[in-house]
């Protein structure tokens, strides 16, 4: 049995992200990959939807240029033919603020032929941004609980 | 074949948020399940953690007393034999305020013999905070573009 396209991907991703290495992940990504990290891109612009692999290099580039990846652990996984979702909790630092950051995130990736070609990212945002301010947002209690 | 555990549960629990009858989810909920839907409990104190059949339908009855669900779409999903992750776009109103929220989340579930035993929800939860607040909350750019 090969391997999985997951694994080769995050591996590639990781390397980009924290060696700056991109070559592995160019070969993985699909010429028109279509790519979404859903959060508060005013914040953080490296979030948000790109189209096609050279905006995808220019985003992990951006992502490079942020954070590094200490550790992650993949809290759940399924796995399809050419399909793989995944929950995970990540260890980053904020390479600015030297700020560490915990972030649960999920992932939906679909891949044709080895190559990812479309990938939504959902991430625990509020407490990501309040791990980012390094401080609470105070927040109203919405619910009625009777 | 016969139909997947996630239908019936996903049916069951809607019918228990809108129609306020929680009898077929409660046939669908292992005794012992263990949910988690992570988010800010401040703020809306029916998420979070729950253990067990009892404390589940519990944060359920908190759940429909708070909101009321319009449409969903389900944007990707993956179907194990005992497992399903979908990623889901709802529209749902809060009671209390009668503010309309649009909501993404993803959600990985474990069932056996065709009972709930484990879910774990991932909320945009960011987007939801600022819906439920009716207005954005400033933030700052934290990160360095090149």
């Amino acid at each position: 049995m090969t391997e999985h396209s997951l694994w080769r991907f995050s591996r590639a991703l990781h390397r980009a992200i924290n060696e700056r290495r991109r070559e592995d992940l160019e070969a993985l990504l699909d010429d028109d990959v279509d790519w979404a990290i859903y959060g508060p891109i005013d914040m953080f612009p490296f979030l948000g939807a790109r189209r096609g692999k050279a905006a995808v290099i220019e985003v992990i580039r951006q992502i490079a240029d942020n954070v590094r990846v200490h550790r992650f652990e993949r809290e759940t996984i399924m796995l399809g033919v050419d399909s793989a979702a995944s929950m995970l909790r990540y260890s980053l630092t904020m390479l600015d603020s030297n700020k560490p950051i915990s972030l649960r995130l999920a992932h939906f990736a679909q891949f044709r032929d080895g190559r990812l070609t479309n990938i939504r990212v959902l991430v625990d945002t509020f407490d990501l941004v309040e791990q980012a301010l390094g401080r609470p947002i105070h927040l109203p209690k919405m619910a009625s609980m009777a």
